[in-house]
């Protein structure tokens, strides 16, 4: 590969705005300044040059009820490029009994399709000493430093009080970052087989079955957790106003906690859930639900007030047949939508383009935020001498409408199907590799590679440093018992 | 039993401040007006006549680790009378696996000694069909309408967030009560172990293992579940801002919930437990612990507010032969402290005299609310004709300094000891029968009664109007599935 | 005047729901009991029978602009008898210089016309040692106990901030409660202005000026003021969650206000104004201006949780044509909508009969709480032997749809025209005069009679007591200045 | 100036921290890498590279009551390069009446003193079209592009509500931000009268008369105005949790605040007042007064959140001399502490050293975000090749106790007295000049230069797109009025 110059664009970051032009060599940015040269240029006259996206949330090829989400890999990353996300941070799912290190071969064996670079974070679905043990080779061996925890997903993935606490602290001595899924299994079990018996089968009843309330308190219960076990916590795909309460409330008493709302949710409503197509709605359930405009709103402020950090998708797209599954008893309907393409157009245009965030926060929780706080900045997510050359040359003039019919998602459908976004990539690359020219990808299966990730961040070590300076210590008392009133 | 006068008094109740007197005949109130004349005549010149005290929250005679709290119904109801409380609410508590109505009838056997009248609340420690099934004749052939849970105690009388959900489903239905001790039972327990492990073995230990966000935690938790079922929520010894938060931020939003401080966390705080001497600290482990002034300030605004609505004292005394079984590992030492006795005139010395609550509000919280949130009002906690004369002749100028050995308590010490208070009864009545008078007893054990109460309030009612309004519908579709994008 | 007796109804309270008769003697209650006898019988049979509403807002024959509001003490305690209501408590408004007694003898002549009983709040339009003095008298001896304070209404009748601490100062000598319509006057001013520059002259203007956090933050700002002056507060038409919300954190450090929702912001939104009738929008324009769904909920829960405390009207009616002055110029429309005929039956329809407010609350905001905090209860507001026979007789399965055509208000339309209600008076009598009859009014202009009020209540003390305890006090030093580092 | 290296020392940003040397050269930093090589060489070994701190809010040689704050650019430069400051941002001050560009000249004169760079904000102290005029030239002819309102200080520098929105329009229209120092100056004023009438005449008074509320209020009510006038604020010496409460109520509904908490109010509390020693309490008279720990730990989780953005000084310096003006009248005593030396190791000791913030974050509130809200980012704040070489190298395991003794500041006290603090600079560069060498100063008066600053910032862009896009639009009425009901 020679070396390859960006031309002619403003460069935006998470903090500064500037004209410059990037020189790229062996897949990494080797210059930034006025009037560099290269062995091919990409023009980015009137754009934008932003780090690529990271997409800290996705699920390809997961297992599920004896299929998979028909993204895998493969189509799942090119639907990333397609979109100018150059990063995704997919989830290892141990079953339950398997070991961490069993789980992860799986993975690396998936990921082999990959068009861009990823990393994993690992799920913890079940606890004894063997994963307490493993979880140090997964950090230190492996550099996944992200634990995911579901409570949810009773009698599968879920975990309970106990066991969380026990891995929280774990993660707190290893220096990871316990993520977690966040809505009150044991409720939402019960709420689903009260609907079932009276006759709410309809996919609307999967949104009925897990209110914001019920992942609200799910939200204050790790927060709480992740505080006596001295841990920051970060916690996946917020939805609503009573998670982000929660999270704000943790944050005004100097607690560490990061949001990660995910763009369905900041675009889309309940109200398609009450479609009177059974596909639609079917479509689009998801965990949580699309929630109604005002938890919208309070998604959109944590953005832009920095109460929430980081953008992402849950990518896990299932076949309209597959979503099928579930008709005639919402629970069966397999849990998931797309949105990897459409991610970071979808944003530019209700956030950017109406001043709900600045560009700068754009790239901040597009893609910046993730790599400081999975810990692979400025590797990733950065515009920076050295860095990888994973970038979006992004015009803010390109418009189209999206659809399934042009997607590079395996899926037959889209959920944003019919919205116009304006501001689209020109060119994307992967580690220097230009994937996306002008609409054409050009990505190549196996190109990606795995991102080892740095634990012990500034924020677990500062945590450390306060819990162990205020830590609970004895009372010293001469004799034991002694009298007194 | 003749008539009796109440004479020269003013009548305050948790509306109106008036002078009258009260004339007494069959133990209830017959008339209320200017010049009455009975058989005898009590003089309340200077003083307030107030509806006698309820104490919704107390454990007589509870069986713990093969021995009993000290105070029985015989010393806990001449304690209670000698303070000015003229009914307690105590706890049956079956063992797992134990019929709901036979703890009924151990309990009933023990309360045979009680000096005042007495009701119970039904715990609810274990769940399955029978104990269900139990709930209904609990509530309908006994007049027991509020269930308790326990969220902490793990391996004990702790029950999971499955089982609250059924047990406050089956309460919404039977227009019963739900009640919790909300401390995050599993996240305790993890403390605990992690304390003792640290050398952490003394009484302050008890604290550092449930800091108040626990009970917060646990709270907010409670609440949700009884929001998804539809059934308001008692919760018992409120003690600290984050579950008051809980509390309140619940209110806001339409849910209807009580919240029931102690008197020992209003007056005492967490500094008891850095005392040098470990029976000190040891006499005042109960849970929740004691905490800082700032949670105290919480607890008084929300009297004054009314976002909670009634002091208590989850009176469970043991002596200090009894705490000392926890010498080296706190986690023995028994939870509980006394305080009947001294809950009203503390709470008038801090309350009234201070101004941080009115009289009325004096009332309302140690009498008047219980009785109307348990539903026996206005049979207890009124000063109507027909009441219960349950009555106490407040003399405002009373002094005295709070000393164990001055106490009706059966036990050796007192937490509040030295504590001087200004506001004492002169009379306190129960059913018509002087049982003080200007500080002698005169108590008989086995002249209380069981007070049975309604089910189906109005807030319940109103709640269950509400949530059949607003209950999930499906959605009228025409075939399923349909196709559509 | 003979007896009257209330037969076979229920009675409701703010605290109980009972079965008994009623016998009226003299214009107030005589008797509560089973099988009472009198000269007349009215039947209650089916029926609740409470204390007849107490609208504490409303402007009757009001000066504005050379015209006055159309409905005048005649008409407008008609309309208030036929819907429930038997008392009003209207606003003595003296212009800039003149006497507050003055004002008072003025309104004293309006209110010859009252049907129904009556009493006035002052208020302070202006300031200097004239109305600092005059304001002992209206407290000591005309019983007015209350001033309202206008934050809006810049160079008419707005105060400044200096102004209202010692307004609110005097009334904490004086045992008074001081009130405030909370708009911030400055930025109301300059938004009408930069609307109108922009043209935006239609109704809906007047709207977009008085956005909700411009009430919100007056309210902020008069409860700090009391808060520093040592007295409770009270706050007319909360219309919105940031209002209410600077309410209950005002409660949750312990402050003491009061919230006053009018009936209109419960149940009419911000829809309204889009209204392509110029006429229909119009007649809606009130200050504050009718908000969207959010701030509805808000108001509900604040009823349910007490952290509301009344519902009024701010009943201040003008006709289509006085409305009309405003054509052109939405600051020209004279503010103000009716409401007196219709307040009751539509919070029993959207309260009591969804379930968001018990049969108990509904007469607690609609009477109880305004007679106990302005200072008259139980001469109203109770029903009590010896009070008012202020009485209503509600039948619960009565239905209508609300129409102006059959309306007892002399304007021409009706904001809530062709809303169904169910739950409507049977029987209203005022101090036991049968003034509704079956839907026929029997109101006798004259009737009604002042009520002069208590000062000095019990918050008022309280809130006294504690502010004198802890109150700044010098510290103590040995000589001035000493040196020291 | 020949070039000078930094070697082996470790860069701290507000993003990373990394190992490298630094190459400056004509005053800026013209490499980062490892092995650089210079004229020059300053040795960082155990030491962070860091940007130079940015103290946003200074007072030199500000005049006061016919005097001036003592430190001036001179000393106070000096003061600042000593603690690792290597720029302050100053108040120009007009007088009523005074032409705001005659005050800059002011300004200008007494700034030549300066050893470190500097800018300045401009005071609206008054209003008239004049000064909507030359608002413009501020902003655009001299790079000054932030205005101070003072909602205190009534009778001198105080401005009015429709002020505050006239010029906060204006602020709005030019890119500007307004700033305040928020207390409700009516408030203050009264309660100054009112103490001094009660006898409270001493330092502690003060602290008495601006209690928290009165500055929460001010901050709320500054937010509000912000709003409407669609202008981002930037609140001054926040001290106490309601003011930042009302940050954060702001923040969560998109709005954009920040809020700059003082050093002082970090680690100082009230009880300083308490001292019995007439000097020592005079001499921490500030605005606002130092409050309770429980607002401290309010403004550290702000900085560990993001809801408070940077750390400032308000320095202001008075002698003891000065400060006994006030003796018998704490109204006469001078407003104001220094702080300028003793900022960045405070926070460093109290914030770094026990995990309550991050290297990062410490680098962030000292110097980063201040000049990107200002608007000299990166030219200030940042490490970056082209950036100015404003440095401090900073040697964590560097220890002194603060003595007025050895301080820069002119004055004869320091308010940190005795305090020990670890991690001071070891060098210190302004523009590349050494101007600290091992606790040695070489600072040169006149060496620092004027800042101009950038308008029109990404916030201020941003917000006014989202105002224009949501602003109210007239209703289409077909003819006005029509009828209708
Ligand atoms: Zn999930
Ligand atoms: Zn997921
Ligand atoms: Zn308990
Ligand atoms: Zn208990
Ligand atoms: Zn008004
Ligand atoms: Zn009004
Ligand atoms: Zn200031
Ligand atoms: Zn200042």
């Amino acid at each position: 590969m020679g070396s390859t110059v960006i031309r002619n664009g403003t460069i935006v970051t998470a903090d500064l705005t500037y004209e410059a032009d990037l020189l790229i060599e062996g897949g990494r940015i080797a210059a930034i300044g006025k009037g560099l040269a290269g062995d091919e240029t990409l023009d980015a006259t009137g754009c934008y040059v932003m780090p690529g996206g990271i997409d800290p949330h996705t699920h390809l090829e997961m297992p599920f009820m004896g299929t998979h989400s028909t993204d895998d890999f493969g189509s799942g990353t090119r639907a990333a490029l397609a979109g100018g996300t150059t990063m995704v941070v997919d989830f290892a799912l141990p079953s339950p009994g398997q070991s961490l290190l069993d789980a992860l071969k799986v993975w690396h064996n998936k990921s082999g399709q990959a068009a861009c670079d990823y990393s994993y974070h690992m799920a913890i679905t079940w606890w004894d000493r063997q994963v307490f043990d493993e979880m140090e080779a997964v950090v230190r061996d492996h550099g996944i430093t992200t634990f995911k925890h579901f409570m949810a997903y009773k009698g599968a993935l879920m975990v309970n009080d106990d066991e969380l606490f026990a891995s929280f602290r774990r993660c707190a001595e290893l220096g990871a970052i316990p993520m977690v899924h966040a809505e009150n299994g044991d409720v939402v079990a019960e709420l689903q087989a009260k609907l079932l018996a009276e006759g709410n089968t309809g996919p609307e009843a999967h949104a009925y079955s897990r209110p914001s309330s019920v992942e609200g308190e799910a939200t204050n219960r790790a927060i709480m957790i992740a505080d006596m076990a001295g841990v920051p916590l970060y916690v996946v795909h917020v939805s609503c106003e009573e998670a982000h309460e929660a999270i704000r409330r943790a944050k005004m008493n100097g607690k560490r906690v990061w949001g990660e709302p995910l763009i369905q949710h900041l675009i889309l409503d309940e109200g398609e859930y009450a479609h009177p197509d059974w596909d639609h709605a079917a479509r689009r359930v998801m965990s949580p639900p699309f929630r109604d405009k005002k938890h919208q709103d309070s998604l959109w402020a944590g953005l832009a007030s920095g109460t929430l950090s980081v953008v992402a998708t849950d990518h896990c797209a299932f076949t309209t047949e597959q979503k099928r599954n579930g008709v005639g008893d919402f629970t069966k309907i397999p849990n998931g939508t797309g949105g990897l393409e459409d991610r970071m157009p979808l944003l530019w245009t209700h956030g950017v383009n109406t001043g709900r965030i600045t560009m700068n926060e754009f790239v901040a929780v597009t893609s910046t935020n993730s790599a400081k706080i999975l810990g692979c900045y400025p590797k990733k997510g950065a515009i920076l001498v050295g860095a990888d050359a994973d970038i979006v040359v992004w015009d803010p003039q390109k418009e189209k409408a999206i659809t399934a019919s042009m997607q590079a998602s395996a899926i037959d459908y889209n959920v944003f199907e019919g919205q116009r976004v304006k501001g689209l990539p020109r060119y994307v690359l992967s580690r220097g590799h230009v994937s996306l020219r002008d609409g054409a990808l050009d990505a190549h299966e196996g190109h990606g590679a795995f991102v080892a990730r740095e634990s012990q961040g500034p924020v677990n070590r500062a945590l450390s440093s306060w819990k162990a300076l205020t830590a609970p210590r004895p009372v010293e008392r001469s004799g034991i018992p002694a009298s007194g009133v």
